[in-house]
C-alpha cells in the first residue's frame, strides 16, 4: 500500500472563514491561494481568521494539479472554429498545471452559469468564448472580483477586462483592398449576425477601400445573416446574384458562408473566378476542400487561445495587464477563387 | 453579505480515511460518494473509520454542481470531427450536473495522465477518445476501479471495458455495396493508419462486396496512411490514380482524405463522377463544401457522445451493463461524387 500524504488534525473549511470574515467564498479562496489581487486589509482580515479558526495552510500531497481550475466557457459546437481556440486553450493551461473544466456545446448557450462562476471554490477564473451573455453581466463578474478573459467578445466588453481578438477591421481592409486592385468596384458583402461587434468591424474594413476609390456603400449590395452558416451563406449569395446589376465579387463573413457563395455561382453557371470573385473569412479546413480554393484572411485561432490564457494566467498572478484589449493580427491568403474583375458592368 | 452554507466543526479528510484504512484515495472517495461499486467489507472499512475519525456525511450548500467531475481526454485539436463528439459529451454530461473537466489537443497525446486518474478524488470518472495509450494502460486503470468509457478504441478495448464506436465494418460495407452496384470492380482504397482497429474493420468492410462479385483483394489498389489528413490523401491518391491500370473509383478513410482525392483528380482533369467516382466517411462539414458533394457515410458523432456519457453514468451508479461494446448504426449519405463506372477498362 502505497504511502500517501496525509493531513491530521481539524480543519474548517473556506466556507467557515466566509462567514467568519463576511467575506465571499471567491475573495477567501484567493487569500488562501496567495494571490496577491486582494486588498491588505482584506487579506489580514482572512488571515487572522485562519489563525483564530486553526486553518492549515494548505499542503498538496495528491496527484491533482497544482493550479486551479479553469472554466472555459463555449456555447458552441466545437467545430473547426471555436475547437481550435478551445484546443490552444487546453493545451496552454496544461503547460501552466491548470485543469480545464469545459462548458461547450449550443445547449450551453441557454444555461445561466455566469451568475454562479464567482462562488465555485475549486475555479479561479474563466475563459469566455463568443460570449452571448450581455455586458451587464460581464461586468457584474467582474465586480465580484472574478478573473476571466473574453475571446471574441460579441459586444464590446468592459474597458477593464481583457479581451483577445483578430484584428477583424485591418483584415477586412486587407482582403477588400486585393479586390479593389483586381478592379472590383460593384462588391457583394455577405455579413455576419448583425448585432455583433465583429460583423460591425469587419463592415468598416470592408468599406474604406472601395471608398478610397470614390465608391460608396450600396445597401442592395449589403446582407446580414441570422447565424453564419453555409445555408445561410447560400440564400444570401443568391439574392446577391440574382440583383438586376450583378457584383463582380462576394466578401463572405467566414469561409463555409463563402462556400455557400460559390454553390450559389455554380447553379448559375458562373465560373469562379472569371465571372464572378468569391473570398471567405478564417482560413480554417473547408477554404482548401473547395475547387478552386478559397481567398480568406486567417485568423490566427491558437494565439488567440494562447493569448488568452496567458492573460488570465497574468491576472491571476495579479500583474498588471498593460494592454486589456488584444488584437492579434490576421494575413491575407490568396488562393485560386479571386481574380481580376471582368467587364460585365 | 449573502448568508452562505456554513459547515462547522473537525473535518477529516479523504486522505485521512485512506490513511486510517490503507485503502486508496480513489476507493475512499467512492464509498463516500455513495456509489455502490464497492465490496461491502471495504464500505465497512471505510464507514467505521469515518466514525472514528468524525467525518460527516458531507453536506452540499455551495454552488458547485451535484456530481464529481468527469475528465474527458481527446487527445487531438477538436476540430469537426472530434469537436462534435467532445461537445455532444459535454452537453450530456452538463444535463447530469457533472463538470467536464477537458485534456485535449495534440500536445496532450505525449502527456502520461492515465495512470495519475484514479488517485485524482475530485474526479468520477473518465470519458477516453481514441485514446493513444496501449491496451495495458486501459487494462491497469480498470484494476484500479476507476470507471471510464472509451469512445473509437484505436486498439480492441478490454472485454469489461464499456467501450462506444460507429458500426464501421457495415458502413464501409454498405459503401462498397453501393459503388458495386454502380458497376465498380476496380476500386482503390485509401485507408487510415495501418494500426488503428477501425482500419482494419473497414477494409474488411470494403473488401466483402467485392468478394461477392468475385472481385478478389489486389494489394497495389490499397494504401494506407500515417496520418488521416486531406495531404495524405492526395499523395495516395495520386500514387493510385498513376498506375498503369487506373482505378475507376477511390473510398477514402475520411471525408478530409476524400478532398485530397478530388484535387489529385482535378489536378489530372479526370472529372468526378464520370471518369472517377470517389467517397469519403464522416459526413463532416467538408463533405458538402465541395462540387460534386461528396458521398460518404455518416458517423453519429453526437449519439456516440451522449452513449458514452450514459454508460459512464450507468457504471458510476453501479447498474450492470448489458452492451459493454456499443457500435451505432451509420448511415450512407449518396451525392453527386459517386456515379456508374465508366468502361475505362
Amino acid at each position: 500500500m502505497k504511502q500517501r500524504g496525509v493531513t491530521h488534525g481539524a480543519r474548517v473549511t473556506v466556507r467557515d472563514i466566509a462567514a467568519e470574515t463576511g467575506l465571499s467564498i471567491a475573495t477567501v479562496s484567493r487569500v488562501m491561494n496567495g494571490r496577491a489581487n486582494v486588498a491588505p486589509h482584506t487579506r489580514d482580515l482572512v488571515l487572522r481568521a485562519m489563525g483564530r479558526l486553526g486553518q492549515h495552510v494548505p499542503r498538496r500531497t495528491d496527484p491533482e494539479p497544482a493550479g486551479g481550475a479553469v472554466y472555459v466557457r463555449c456555447p458552441y459546437v466545437l467545430t473547426d472554429y471555436f475547437g481550435i481556440i478551445v484546443s490552444s486553450v487546453a493545451e496552454t493551461l496544461e503547460v501552466h498545471g491548470r485543469p480545464v473544466v469545459l462548458n461547450a456545446g449550443e445547449a450551453a448557450q441557454h444555461a445561466a452559469v455566469l451568475p454562479g462562476l464567482a462562488g465555485r471554490t475549486s475555479l479561479s477564473g474563466a475563459i469566455l468564448i463568443l460570449p452571448p451573455e450581455p455586458g451587464q453581466e460581464l461586468e457584474r463578474l467582474r465586480d465580484q472580483g472574478f478573473p476571466f478573459v473574453v475571446v471574441d467578445p460579441r459586444t464590446p466588453p468592459p474597458r477593464d477586462v481583457p479581451a483577445v481578438s483578430a484584428a477583424h477591421f485591418a483584415g477586412a481592409r486587407r482582403l477588400m483592398t486585393h479586390l479593389v486592385e483586381l478592379g472590383h468596384r460593384r462588391v457583394g458583402i455577405i455579413g455576419g449576425p448583425r448585432h455583433w461587434l465583429v460583423t460591425d468591424h469587419r463592415q468598416a474594413g470592408y468599406v474604406a477601400p472601395l471608398a478610397d476609390v470614390g465608391v460608396l456603400p450600396v445597401p442592395e449590395l449589403v446582407r446580414f445573416v441570422v447565424e453564419p452558416t453555409t445555408e445561410h451563406g447560400y440564400r444570401a449569395a443568391r439574392e446577391l446574384l440574382d440583383l438586376a446589376e450583378r457584383p463582380t465579387a462576394l466578401v463572405a463573413f467566414n469561409d463555409k458562408m463563402a462556400v455557400g457563395a460559390l454553390r450559389a455561382a455554380a447553379e448559375r453557371g458562373l465560373r469562379v473566378p472569371d465571372d464572378l470573385s468569391v473570398a471567405g473569412f478564417d482560413d480554417i479546413e473547408v477554404s482548401r476542400a473547395t475547387q478552386p480554393m478559397l481567398t480568406t484572411v486567417r485568423q490566427p485561432l491558437e494565439e488567440m487561445g494562447r493569448m488568452a490564457v496567458n492573460l488570465l494566467i497574468r491576472l491571476l498572478d495579479a500583474h498588471k495587464l498593460d494592454a486589456l484589449h488584444v488584437e492579434l493580427a490576421t494575413e491575407l491568403v490568396v488562393r485560386g477563387s479571386t481574380g481580376p474583375a471582368g467587364v460585365t458592368y
